[in-house]
């Protein structure tokens, strides 16, 4: 019988990447407005190659792209970037349909739940606030605390010692094959796959090497499984 | 006849001082809710014993008090705190009274607004942007930028060029005798203090030295002397 339930909260609770790419088309519309001298989809080719070149936790993507744009960085337009992308996320945070009747049902069944991240652990805990889903957790483990990120086997052990379980009693709930599947089954736990498909290849060595891995479509179907 | 209005912004152009307040209180009730072991008397008066340490521009004042607390940083709660403190000064952020209607009143006078604030551009832009009122400002010249805080008069003489105006014929407001008046007089400009009183040491020293310093007790004093 599990014991534990954990999971990964971006693209896995909520629809990070979707609610992203809204807020960063508003925040460009708003810049734009403003004097930005590029059309929006112009302006968000360019904010993505400055995501991809800087990663999605720098915060400081609108003064780079003003920079790029004008050849010094513009505070207003910086302002108007960040408070519109901000206000836009926030307005439509919300965890993924289901999520949090799922999340009730585990626990009425008696599951400890956790969160094992690739993240800065207080943005991930005010993700799981501002969800309104953050008092389901015990723990939340986060790579920026371990020092180490899935799939590496350390980051489930912590998480797996802080919530005393053993791994044979414990399941990993994430989006990512390699981070989330591997790094759970390699730690001795078994996966489930949710919001995404296994590529041919990943099927094929699930069944080769007989991986304790399912994969689900949609985040209530775990109300049978568990 | 003068031709530029510059404004300090905190405690000048809304309450900076009653909406933090509020918004630490609301911030650490919730935290206390949490778990911090302490009561909100007690919680508020270590938060400003630590604002009072680490500055009021300091992003981390929750971090410390819960590494007073606990001995450690508690993310969760740092979380929380960070929230609601943002939360309930976001949804409080509005001008003083009559600010925006004389706001508009100058600028239908034909005065060029600005703004000569000791703070950091990109978060000064952000109050006037969520204050509703960026739009009025030609010009925001901080300390941040320029690397010398009111009263030092390169802030003033960098606004003045900037702002293509003479001295003889910018005034300035705010609510700090020593920052805004005196650095503003000392820079050849007049000087208007709002929502403040002066000691008598002051108003002495002003008669004395016969500075060009007025004392309003409403912003929309100015709609008549300007």
């Amino acid at each position: 019988m599990l014991k534990a339930v954990f999971f990964d909260i971006d693209d896995t609770l909520y629809d990070t990447s979707g609610f992203a790419k809204l807020a960063r088309k508003a925040a460009l519309n708003m810049m734009i407005d403003a004097g930005l001298p590029l059309d929006s989809t112009e302006a968000y080719k360019l904010l993505r190659e400055i995501i991809a070149q800087k990663g999605s936790n720098y915060d400081k993507h609108f003064n780079v792209l003003t920079k790029t744009v004008f050849g010094e960085e513009k505070p207003l337009l910086i302002a108007l970037g960040m408070i519109n992308y901000h206000n836009v996320k926030f307005a439509l945070l919300r965890p993924f349909p289901r999520t949090t009747s799922t999340l009730i049902n585990l626990k009425s069944k008696g599951y400890r739940l956790g969160v094992i991240s690739n993240g800065i652990t207080i943005k991930q805990w005010e993700k799981l606030i501002r969800l309104g889903i953050h008092h389901f957790f015990d723990e939340v483990v986060t790579s920026d605390e371990i020092g180490f990120e899935k799939p590496h086997h350390r980051i489930f052990e912590v998480a797996l010692s802080r919530m005393g379980c053993t791994p044979e009693k414990s399941i990993m709930i994430g989006n990512k094959f390699s981070e989330d599947m591997m790094g759970a089954v390699n730690a001795g736990m078994s996966a489930i796959l949710v919001n995404c498909k296994l590529t041919p290849e990943e099927e094929e060595y699930i069944e080769k090497e007989k991986l304790d891995v399912k994969v689900i479509s949609d985040i209530s179907e775990l109300n049978e499984i568990l």
